[in-house]
């Protein structure tokens, strides 16, 4: 099959998704088995299965291009002569009116039993095309880079934030202590970590009550009130509480992990936030790690826009996880990219990040509409936090200007100091 | 570290998490990262974390077994030298106070970041040890065996039911037309397949005011009405109504894909259904297909359980999924197990079952309180439907007398006749 081989028409009714396959069938057979299982197909032919059903509801093989193979190891149970493997990048054309611009229902038909099958020693979902009427239907974020720069007052720059360090065993009273350092030190956005949810030690309730009163002091002295994006994570039934909650209390942010309350669940709280959703990625790596299985963070955080996510975690370079810098450069940079129109997402980066990281970035992305999250990078920097947002901005204001990273550590105290600890800086 | 080493007493306000882990630091030092990562840790020391924050707050390793390698592909990005990788199983303990009784937060402890470290080339969760606190927050199935045996007039024996197949495209003319010939052929429960959810091409509404008539008119004919589960898989926001439907037209049961909308999304509509919920696992392969990274169905399915699900797909043996029969005895007699004293869930087994595999199954599983699935092996029956059921109940019913196969096949025409498509049987 030549490369890009049967590419036809995709229209307004169609679902184009693209997978990672590692098969023995041959492609096309493999395509079709693939296409079969996701829509008309059952593994005997059964009566009321007429060809018209199939002309109007069966999923078509849209593209096929053969790669090589990269030696990973072939999913458990997957079938068929070893020496006869091969891997591809296979597209699929799935009719509309199959499951409507649902997503849950979508995922039914571009991510569901097809994990399972045995005809596949490698099979990941890892793009997606949707048609407008997703749009129609969804109304993505409501705030997005625009949204969120205006609430925080922070109208040009890289948007510079931070994580509660340590995640989780604060008081609400030394929570408010610290939100006050952090305020005081300049930081645009402070987060929750994903691991403070509403548990008994540190309920939502009490971390409100504590942080948005010192927010609103920082606010009548300075005329800037930072973002704090509150964790409001918790069962369907109560994210609204949860939300309404922040709201009552002047909160302009809430979070929210997105696989943990499912993508179908921040769609629901979308529909009732009146504030940006800052959403986290927390269990990503489940379903996106691997080679040869799962979905990839290009075709989910098309899902997570569309269900409403002003804010999403990327990743940043030289992180502390997995991800290759080339991941991470892929995953802000598959935010960035027009999706229906909808309003634009800002994405996320943290992990390890600190000012000395700040002109690679920059020379990778070109933007700085971004947020930036540094936990220890801010908290741990050796003259105190304000030192450390210092270190941050400045670094991110010169990369901004093109100038080079030698010239920002020239001039930047902040920045050399910080490259004492963090180092080395990435140019 | 010796196998078992390092168990201690679990208490009522603690979480046991155990994983599948490899990686090339020793062993307890890599189970120090996985905890300190899931609770206090930062990647640098931060101000406020004291010893006595940690003392309360960070999670403990429970227990540590060496395993052999597999010789599967280390995860990507995975660090430290391959020489050095030894594969585990680890049981981590996290306190309940850290995120309290609540499914989305515990996640982020038990599933969140961690499968993004990289000093793990392995890291998948295989078991979850929840404390009562769970079961006092989520009351679990409303109706598991007994109440679906009730609504469909079906005392004992195996449940016998079907999936629509094709499995999109019929017209709501033609799915009554189907549906009444399968009710008439006796089957105890049919379902919608997981890919017809509310498409334009036959909405819900459609669907249920097409088949319900039927149903109750077999019903009053016979004086049973076989449980149809409806797919009222959709947004977040849509799931009670499309219930309320299914409800209102006298509809005993809804299906539910729980990946799709999530485990939240399941515990929401828990909280509102007034029948019960057939919780489907698409997508399940995502997640729990690779040996290497991911959630193990043990874990996830006591969160299915928790969450509601009064039925649960499981696959059955001799599937045309990946499955082995080992891997798919043991899911079922996981959704068998006693979990917090919540009403018992019935294992849903499906994919290319027929007659033939009710004795080996039986003999592993022991008990007839499941729902047997046969979508092909019923409608694509050499006699059609009902000698289709026909040959399903016979096998079962002579599985669960004790006899053998040969003595069933000796007596049903109907199971010779369906082994002559269908065979090899299964002794």
């Amino acid at each position: 099959m030549a490369p890009g081989g049967l590419v036809t028409h995709v229209t307004s009714r169609q679902v184009v998704a693209t997978y990672i396959v590692e098969t023995s069938l041959p492609l096309d057979v493999a395509a079709e088995v693939l296409a079969g299982e996701q829509s008309t197909g059952t593994f005997v032919r059964v009566e009321r299965e007429s060809d018209d059903l199939r002309a109007r509801f069966a999923a078509q093989v849209h593209a096929i291009e053969e790669l090589p193979l990269t030696g990973g190891s072939p999913l458990p149970g997957s079938i068929g002569d070893p020496d006869e493997r091969r891997r591809a990048r296979l597209s699929l054309r799935f009719p509309l009116d199959n499951f409507g611009p649902s997503m849950p229902n979508l995922l039914a038909a571009v991510a569901g039993n097809l994990f399972e099958l045995k005809e596949f020693a490698a099979v990941k979902l890892v793009d997606l095309e949707l048609p407008l009427p997703f749009a129609d239907r969804y109304p993505g974020p409501a705030f997005g880079v625009d949204g969120t720069r205006r609430l925080m007052s922070r109208s040009e720059g890289a948007m510079i934030g931070t994580i509660i360090k340590p995640s989780i065993g604060l008081s609400p009273a030394e929570l408010a202590e610290l939100v006050g350092e952090l305020a005081e030190a300049g930081v645009d956005f402070i987060k929750d970590d994903e691991l403070q949810g509403n548990g008994p030690a540190a309920p939502l309730a009490e971390r409100v009550r504590a942080v948005m009163p010192v927010l609103e002091r920082h606010a009548d002295r300075t005329g800037r009130k930072p973002m704090y994006a509150f964790n409001i994570t918790d069962d369907i039934g109560r994210l609204a509480a949860n939300h309404d909650l922040v709201m009552a209390a002047g909160g302009t942010c809430v979070m929210v992990c997105v696989n943990l309350v499912g993508l179908a669940g921040l769609e629901f709280i979308r529909r009732h936030a009146a504030v940006p959703i800052h959403g986290h990625r927390a269990m990503i790596g489940a379903i996106s790690r691997s080679d040869q299985v799962g979905i990839g963070f290009r075709a989910w955080q098309k899902l997570a826009r569309l269900a409403g996510a002003d804010h999403l975690h990327t990743n940043g370079i030289s992180n502390k996880f997995y991800e290759s810098d080339a991941q991470v450069l892929d995953s802000i940079a598959a935010v960035r990219e027009p999706l229906l129109g909808l309003t634009s997402t800002v994405p996320v980066l943290s992990s390890g990040q600190w000012g000395g990281l700040a002109h690679a970035t920059y020379a990778a992305v070109r933007t700085t509409d971004l947020l930036v999250l540094a936990g220890g990078g801010i908290h741990g920097h050796p003259d105190g936090a304000a030192a450390g947002v210092a270190s941050m901005r400045e670094a991110w204001e010169s990369a901004a200007l093109g100038e080079t990273a030698d010239t920002a550590f020239a001039r930047s105290q902040p920045l050399r100091r910080a490259a004492e600890l963090f180092g080395p800086v990435r140019a």
